[in-house]
């Protein structure tokens, strides 16, 4: 019997994704929905690294089993590197994906095209059952846009513009926004490690 | 330039699913949010292959392109194959889940374990531009429980276990139900198709 490797999200969407990169490995893929009810793991790092273990760890040890997890935000160089692992809640503790893109807008203002790179960072890890820890990056390099446009995805979306595209990720549709996607990109790394061992 | 090939749908589960068994091909995947928005199609067939091939022959002449579309149903062999594509259907034209289910537990009222195999069944099409069209079926085998049971997934969840399972699609998580998804199956073996190509 093949040993569980959990997903550890409570996002659908995240669940069908990964099942999908993780199809095929030795491992007996579940969702949290397998498991009792626990408190959601606290995300107070300095770092996409510290959450995605955070994360992983924690739900490793409350079931004993590997569990893979992920963090990413938004890294704008002009903001040396913000907000980063703040990016959910950049504009404050509650803040709305249009509050967080319109103090981006704000931060950036007078800022010339040429100077706007920035991108979508995940950090995906696996924490196994003893405590021993991996993980990998992806990243998708683009440049913030001069106001929103587009009306699908979510958080940054209507101001990321990726490298090869000439529109927003909120006005293109979820299949070429997901050929990109950072997080699919990290946790493909991390699939090619789990095969590895 | 690589053509499309649209995703026919606007569940967004599917284009999560979909777009990660498409990764890799040589065509430039979108979802039908990087296309103007049009009537949804009409499915009136009397199979899944004729339900399947209607959507996306609908959605490639719209628009000029290479479409996949899919679909599904439960097959049930003591209701001579029912309910079939009226699946979503069986208890009227706007029937819940849960009257469907319902529905089907009271057809199969006094029918024993033995006799209460059935199956999920996916047909899986694409229609190319010149109206060339190839499909692909995947399915899952099961039975249908006694009483429901569990509380994720839908339509049928509750009352199917799959082979190998002990307990129903409902009462596993997203993760283990996706492992033998007859959705997934179908369109894997359309990707074959298409890299044949």
């Amino acid at each position: 019997m093949a040993e569980p490797l959990l997903l550890g999200t409570n996002n659908q969407g995240k669940v069908v994704e990964l099942a999908e990169i993780f199809r095929g490995l030795p491992w007996d893929i579940r969702s949290l929905a397998d498991f009792p009810p626990v408190p959601a793991p606290i995300e107070e790092g300095d770092t996409f690294e510290a959450n995605a273990i955070a994360k992983a760890a924690y739900f490793s040890q409350r079931f004993n089993v590997w569990c893979v997890a992920d963090d990413s935000g938004l890294v704008v160089d002009a903001l040396g590197g913000g907000p980063g692992v703040l990016s959910a809640r950049y504009a404050g503790p509650d803040a709305t994906d249009s509050a967080n893109s319109a103090k981006l807008l704000a931060a950036l203002e007078g800022t010339p095209e040429s100077e706007r790179t920035a991108r979508f960072v995940c950090c995906a890890a696996v924490v196994k059952p003893d405590g021993d820890v991996h993980v990998e990056f992806g990243t998708v390099e683009g440049r913030i846009a001069f106001e929103l446009r587009g009306r699908s995805g979510f958080g940054y979306d209507p101001l990321f513009i990726a490298e090869g595209f000439d529109k927003t990720f909120a006005e293109v549709g979820p299949a070429r926004k997901l050929a990109v996607s950072h997080r699919g990109r990290a946790f493909r790394k991390l699939r090619a490690y789990l095969e590895s061992l």
